[in-house]
C-alpha cells in the first residue's frame, strides 16, 4: 500500500482551522499530525487540564469558543460520540464534522435522518489503538500508514467527503471507504467477535486446576492475550455493535456445534471418516482464513519474509543480532522470540519485506549467525 | 521454578544406555541433551537416513539391535505411539519405557491392562514444540527449563518412575507428575480447545469481503496465529483426545450461547441490565483466566515486569535499545513490538524478571530512551 503523505508527499494539507473535540490519545495524535503539516488546530475537552496537556505536547491551542472551524474531529469515548456529533453540527453550522469512534452505524443513526446534518457528516475510524490512553500517550506518527475507515452517509456532500479524506491523508493515514453498516460488520468480524472468543476461552482457565494451567505454551498466550482487555469498555463496544457481532458468533457457534458432534463421534469410536473430515475441514478453513490476515499493516500475511535465527545461550546475543541487522540496513517489520525463562537463547523470527529476506539471510550467515531458513 | 540440571546441578545423570526410538526433532534433542551429560545413547528410526542425520548431529550412535537398553524413549508420531510402546516393552523385557507423545490416555490404554508392561511404563510429554521438524531442527537445549509431564500408571514401579524423572532432569527439564487422564484434560484446556477456537474464528475470514479483512489489527493476528497449524496433524491430535476437548468446547459453547442471547437482547434494545451484565461477566472471567496464563515458562503472567519504550522514528533504534539493555546486564524474557509497515519506530515492550523492572526503567531513561512506564 503506497501512501502519499501530506507533509512529504506533495499533497496539500487539509484546510483549517480544525477543531479537535476530545484531547485523549487519538485526538491529541490527530492534533500533532495536523500541526506537523502546518494546519491550525484548536483543542477542546470537558477537562481543561487535558486540553492543557495536549496543547503542551504541541497538538494545537485551547479553543476559546470564538472561531468557526472548517472541520470538526470528534474524538470522545464511544458512548458519547453520537451526542457529541450532533452538538458540533448544531454549534458549527458551516463545518464538516467527523469522528474517530470504533462503531459507526449507531452514533450516525440520529444524523442520517436529518439531511442538513447528514450532508456535512462523514463517520471515521482510524485503525490505530494503543494500550495507553490520554494525551501523554499520543504520538505524532500514531496514524502514519494506518488504515482510516471513512463512512459517509447517503446524503454526505462529496466535497465534504473529500475534505475528510484530506484530513486522513494529512495525518499520514490511508483512507478506506465503506458504509457505516459494512464498517460495523468488518470490525465485528476482525475485532469484536475475536474479543468475545478470546475471553470465553480464557474464562475456562479461571477455575481450572493450577497444574493444568501450568501445562501451556505460546499458543495459549497468543489466543488469550486480548482477554486482558477492559470489561466495561468492551461491554460498551459490543453493546454498540451487538447485532453484527452476534451474527459472526452465530456462525462460529454453528461450526462449533459441528466440531463438538464430530469429536463426540470420534470419542465413542463410532466416528466414521465423516467425523474426521468435519474436523479436518474446520482446521483447513482456519488455514484459509488465517492466510488472509494482513501482516503488521495493510498487506497480506505473505507480504513478509520470516528469517528464523537460533541464538546461542550467551548474554548479549539478541543485541548483537539487532545491531547486525540494523547495520546491514534492514528494517525489521516484526520480531518473535521463543525462548525460556532466564536464558537469552532461543529461536528469534525476524520479519522483513520479502525482497529483504534472502540478503538478510546471507548477511546474518556471513556474520556467523545460525540462520534456520 | 528452580531446576537442578544434571550437568551443572550436581544431580547424577540417568543411567544408560538409553535407546531413543524415532530420531525426529524431539528424539534427537533428547539424544543431544543426554550426550551433553555423558549418557550413552542409541538411536533408532524407521528411516536409516534420519538416524544417520541424528548421529551426525552428535545425538548418539545408530542402534544395531544387539544391546539391552536400561531405558527406552519412544519419540514417534502420535498415531504410532501406542504400538511402538508395546513393541519396545516386548523387545526389551528389562527396560523402562517412556514416550514423548502429546496425548497420554489412549496410547497407554493397552498397556495399563497388562501389569508386567504397566510396571515398566511411564508416559511422558515434554512441553517443547517447535515450528520445525526432523533431526536438523533439534537442539541440545530444547528441553532446558521446560515442563515435562510424566504420567505413571497405577502399576508403575516407583523405581522406574524415578528413572524417568532422572531422564527428565538430565535433559534439563522440570518433571511435573499427573495421571494420564489429568494430562489429557490439561492439554485439552490449554492447547487443543484453543486450536479449535482459533481455527473456527479464522475460518470466518476465509470467505469474508476483502475490505473487511483489511480492517484488522494485532488482536486478530494473535488470536488466529495457531490457525495456521497443520490440519492433518491436528486432526490426529484432536481425534486422540476427543472427549476431553469436547468437554472444554461444550463449556465454551454454553457461555457463547449466553453471550449471543445477551447481544441479541441488546440489539433489540429490550436488553435490560442483565444482558449487559452477562457480557461484562464473560469479559471479566476472561480477565481472571488470562491472569493465570503462565509467562514464557512456568511462572504466572505476573512474574514479569513489562517495560514499554517508545522508539523514535529513526533507523537503528531497536538495535540501540537491545544493546543498551544487554550492556546494562538485563536478560530480556520477552519482546513485543507494535509498529507499522516499513518504519522502525513504535512501542516496544520488554519483559524482564520483576526485580529487574525498576532498574531497567532507570537505566534506559538514563540513556535517553522514552520509557512509558
Amino acid at each position: 500500500m503506497t501512501v502519499s503523505r501530506g507533509p512529504d508527499g506533495g499533497t496539500l494539507p487539509v484546510r483549517g482551522p480544525v477543531l479537535v473535540v476530545g484531547s485523549g490519545l487519538l485526538g491529541t495524535s490527530v492534533g500533532l499530525a495536523l500541526r506537523r503539516a502546518g494546519v491550525e488546530v484548536w483543542l477542546a475537552d470537558r477537562d481543561p487540564a487535558v486540553v492543557a496537556a495536549a496543547a503542551a505536547r504541541g497538538a494545537g491551542v485551547a479553543y476559546d469558543g470564538g472561531g468557526a472551524p472548517a472541520l470538526v474531529v470528534v474524538a470522545v469515548p464511544p458512548a458519547a460520540a453520537g451526542t457529541a456529533l450532533l452538538e458540533q453540527l448544531r454549534r458549527h453550522p458551516d463545518a464538516t464534522v467527523t469522528d474517530v469512534t470504533s462503531v459507526k452505524a449507531r452514533p450516525l443513526a440520529a444524523i442520517a435522518g436529518a439531511p442538513d446534518h447528514a450532508r456535512r457528516t462523514v463517520g471515521g475510524h482510524p485503525m490505530a489503538g494503543r494500550e495507553v490512553s490520554g494525551p501523554d500517550g499520543a504520538r505524532v506518527d500514531l496514524l502514519d500508514d494506518r488504515v482510516w475507515v471513512l463512512t459517509p452517509l447517503p446524503d454526505t456532500d462529496p466535497d465534504r467527503l473529500q475534505q475528510v479524506r484530506d484530513l486522513v491523508v494529512t495525518c499520514g493515514a490511508v483512507p478506506v471507504q465503506m458504509s457505516p453498516e459494512s464498517h460495523d460488520r468488518a470490525v465485528a468480524l476482525t475485532s469484536h467477535a475475536p474479543q468475545v472468543l478470546s475471553s470465553l476461552l480464557a474464562a475456562r482457565l479461571a477455575d481450572a486446576d493450577p497444574r493444568y494451567v501450568q501445562v501451556s505454551g505460546q499458543g495459549l498466550r497468543d489466543v488469550t492475550r486480548i482477554a486482558a482487555s477492559d470489561p466495561l469498555l468492551w461491554t460498551e463496544i459490543l453493546g454498540a455493535n451487538s447485532a453484527p457481532v452476534a451474527d459472526v458468533l452465530d456462525a462460529v457457534a454453528a461450526d462449533l456445534d459441528g466440531v463438538r458432534a464430530a469429536l463426540r463421534a470420534l470419542s465413542a469410536e463410532d466416528g466414521d471418516g465423516s467425523a474426521r473430515e468435519t474436523v479436518t475441514d474446520a482446521l483447513q478453513r482456519g488455514n484459509d482464513g488465517r492466510a488472509r490476515v494482513p501482516g503488521k499493516h495493510g498487506g497480506g500475511a505473505a507480504d513478509y519474509a520470516v528469517v528464523p535465527v537460533m541464538l546461542a545461550d550467551e548474554p548479549g546475543q539478541l543485541a548483537l543480532l539487532f545491531t547486525a541487522a540494523g547495520e546491514a540496513g534492514f528494517n525489521l517489520e516484526d520480531v518473535r522470540i521463543d525462548h525460556v525463562l532466564g536464558r537469552p537463547s532461543g529461536l528469534v523470527e525476524l520479519s522483513v519485506r520479502p525482497e529483504s529476506g534472502p540478503p538478510l539471510v546471507a548477511a546474518l550467515r556471513g556474520l556467523g549467525f545460525d540462520v534456520r531458513a
